[in-house]
């Protein structure tokens, strides 16, 4: 499990003065993102392998609202992985009180630049073998 | 089933030349926004009546990339509700060929300025007449 | 003089219960785009043409807020044109009051995809008189 | 001066492969928030004090576009200040070169809850001494 700390700028509230719904999205990539680099996989070499990981489907369930003045972490799971599709789990917790403000789960494809698949099995299986050795249930 | 047609805007794509996945959910919002407004409850006599509808959980499934330069038409079913919880569904179309794009989901709570539960049958039963006679399977 | 109309979104909004400030220069690029659609000149065709136009300054002044529910017209101006570079100005009103609610102005130059000046009166002279043509002090 | 520091998102690019323009006015803020953090005033303090300070104009020079996976340096100044206005300026710079990226300048009023203007010298003289013992040419 990876974790990732953040605090709540005011530009992503709304006029109910809590974070809107859809940055929860963001949240997620940014906390994968950054599981990703500390993996050895920052984007950059990622994208040097000819390999991209795009979205193929997302959800979150909201517990409790976030507010501006907030920080969170952001606890990111693989939660399971093929070698050609994979899927994180999320987790958004008050830094200071662990209460849980949401979850979520993501699923995403291997793709290469012209939007084919990548068996990261055949075509990158180091990546592969570091990338399966973390799944969590 | 209602239609809410809208360009895509040029801040809306990504480094991939696609639209960000997150600005879905974006879209879905501004869909349900104007099926509100048709059916005779816009957001501004919704908050007279201190009634909001916050996400409760939300998803998407995406199909194929979209663009700038594109139109999409984003189809909005109702597709249950209780006195107290109401879930939409959506579908992105291509405006011109009518292609499926994606489709999410979304589930939504009444409740007060206070976040109190409001029971809109008993509260404002011309409100809960109306929507549930929206409800498509 | 071109006018672009646009109602607000909800997710534009922050916690002041206004459009944040940033998005109002995501509503320039929405009209300055819709503006260069009608002069025959879509970002598709100007990409063909091997040109973009980047932002090389922008600013707003903020007259008075906008809020979720209004319909906006966004007014906009080009001021000039050199060979190289060009000016837009933009007024934001409430469509129904014609009241102003913010002014704007960017400055753009012309690249090419290798991020080289494009002179447009020699490499695309067509463009140029016809944008030109539209000067307005 | 005050420096905040900060990673590039991927969703804060757009297909140009740079970080879309507008963006740069919510590093701009969040920069000015922590800034505010550190003087012993952060938003909910101020919020108390019944003192809201929204942004009357901004505007930004972009030098040399950013990209993802870069992480940036945003150096905040305050430049003026009078009894109800202030003044911030920006610069933008990468974090491992220094190198400067763009520009920027912002002008906000004192308000409080009901839009009135805020004397900040008369109303919180601690706040006013404190900011205007920060300003720098």
């Amino acid at each position: 499990m990876f974790k990732y700390e953040r605090q709540i700028n005011y530009y992503e509230t709304d006029q109910m003065a809590i974070v809107h719904h859809s940055n929860y999205f963001r949240y997620f990539e940014e906390a994968r993102t950054a599981y990703m680099d500390e993996m050895g996989y920052p984007y950059k070499r990622f994208e040097e392998m000819n390999c991209q990981s795009p979205v193929v489907s997302i959800s979150c369930k909201y517990k409790k609202p976030i507010k501006f003045g907030e920080t969170i972490v952001i606890k990111v799971y693989i939660t399971s992985a093929t070698r050609v599709r994979c899927n994180f789990r999320y987790e958004i917790c008050d830094k200071e009180t662990d209460e849980l403000r949401a979850v979520g789960e993501s699923e995403h494809c291997f793709i290469d630049r012209d939007g084919k698949v990548v068996v990261t099995s055949k075509v990158h299986p180091e990546f592969y073998e570091k990338f399966i050795s973390l799944i969590e249930e």
